[in-house]
């Protein structure tokens, strides 16, 4: 998708919600096991309920692939559906893949052409070389990990200190590699307190925003430290969402949390109209 | 597999050479387009050609994917023909996995669970909890990034210098997570000149050695600069075996081009004797 859509979808459904679909089959509503493939139900009965409060669909690759070449199958079948049913919807791999050249080639061959999704997040720690494969594809954009919101991100993406830390780094140098308009940057709503200094090194640059809700990330504070000029921001929401009910009440319990989220967005983005 | 059964295969066979299975339909044989499978069947036929000189098989997943859901069938053909055939061979999953711990823990599931490697490589960047949910596997192994064999490496890996980098901050840190006698880590072959600090952090864990062959690194200086003890080296070859020929002699020239390199360390192993 060209971003221009996006941005023109953020302010037609005054919204910048991801719903992350991280469908488990050890969570979903009983009732659905019964169905021929489960996973795809309940992810079919969510975007049919929600697409018309969020504005993209973030796929973790690894609740698929737990469940082997099946899993992968309804990975298939999930992104397929969304690009027949709602091309309005802004698709993001969560993948978190990266290598050496040849093998990113192969990794964005498998999302953006065998599967056709928007984006695909990736992590930066092999440098340039294996993120340059993703960025050559037009109006697709690659979403690289900056901040993230576990505590483990205090680890490394911290090092070797705050003033010059390791996310900085990456954050900085990735602008000068080629195609770098093709980038986005994840950071995670628990470290909204950075984000004034982030936008200070990627003014432009979307940023995706996992951590609201079952990580317990602050959307106000998210928004008044992260937006720039064209909002810029995806704020995705996972569990708190899908498992807002595991009963046949699911969908209406999940609507009731985006809706939330939604109305809480809406008011965010007064000041765009 | 118990690395016991690795070290003894490594004095058996005297070899410590990891076949990479980087299998692209593009590149294989001619004749074998014609096979229901032609990447299962070219795996199998150099699985069952060079199982005598290699300890290893490394299965680099972007490959796979690139196809869709039937390269994860590919892929699960694959693994278990290895694990029925050849259970003496050691698997890696070359997947450079990591994310948050829910994540991971589902990651760790589809690589060690559904499909049953031995081995996953995974990316260091989001710290403690993303790798943990994948040490708690008993007689499983973990393969973190260290110091990557490509040019990209230099971007983050050697920041913010060279004494204080990156890369030794992964080792020292990851010593000190929980199971991390589980843990190996990845080390380029083209950065052997590094391999005598490395040790010097990491005296028992197994290095896997990427970059021999089409990257261009040297396997007598990784093994001078890298070996320990219990030799505690993996060195892969993918490329520059698996494409020896892409004509019906495939197989003939990949097995000439793995002796030379498997002759090599019996000659480095003498001491081991």
């Amino acid at each position: 998708m060209n971003l221009e859509n996006l941005h023109n979808q953020i302010k037609l459904k005054k919204s910048f919600l991801c719903l992350g679909l991280d469908s488990d089959i050890s969570k979903i509503p009983n009732h659905l096991l019964k169905e021929n493939d489960p996973i795809f139900s309940f992810n079919k009965s969510l975007l049919d309920s929600l697409q018309e409060l969020i504005v993209a669909v973030k796929i973790n690759t690894a609740f698929y692939e737990a469940n082997g070449s099946n899993g992968w199958i309804t990975l298939e079948k999930t992104i397929n559906y969304i690009n027949q049913n709602y091309p309005e919807l802004y698709t993001i791999a969560d993948a978190k893949r990266g290598d050496i050249g040849n093998t990113s080639d192969k990794y964005a061959q498998a999302f953006f052409k065998t599967l056709d999704f928007d984006s695909i997040t990736v992590s930066p720690y092999m440098g340039s070389d294996s993120i340059e494969p993703f960025l050559k594809y037009k109006d697709k954009q690659t979403i690289m990990l900056g901040l993230t919101s576990n505590k483990g991100a205090e680890d490394f993406q911290l090092f070797p200190d705050l003033e010059n830390s390791l996310f900085k780094r990456v954050l900085s140098k990735s602008k000068n590699w080629k195609n770098s308009h093709n980038l986005m940057y994840v950071v995670g709503a628990t470290k909204s307190d950075y984000l004034k200094d982030i936008r200070k090194i990627v003014p432009d640059n979307f940023l995706l925003i996992p951590g609201i809700g079952a990580q317990g990330g602050s959307l106000k504070q998210t928004f008044e430290n992260g937006a720039n000029v064209n909002v810029g921001l995806l704020v995705n929401s996972s569990r708190s969402i899908i498992y807002a009910s595991n009963k046949e009440d699911y969908l209406i319990e999940a609507y009731k949390v985006a809706a939330e989220l939604q109305i809480e967005m809406k008011d965010l983005l007064v000041s765009y109209d």
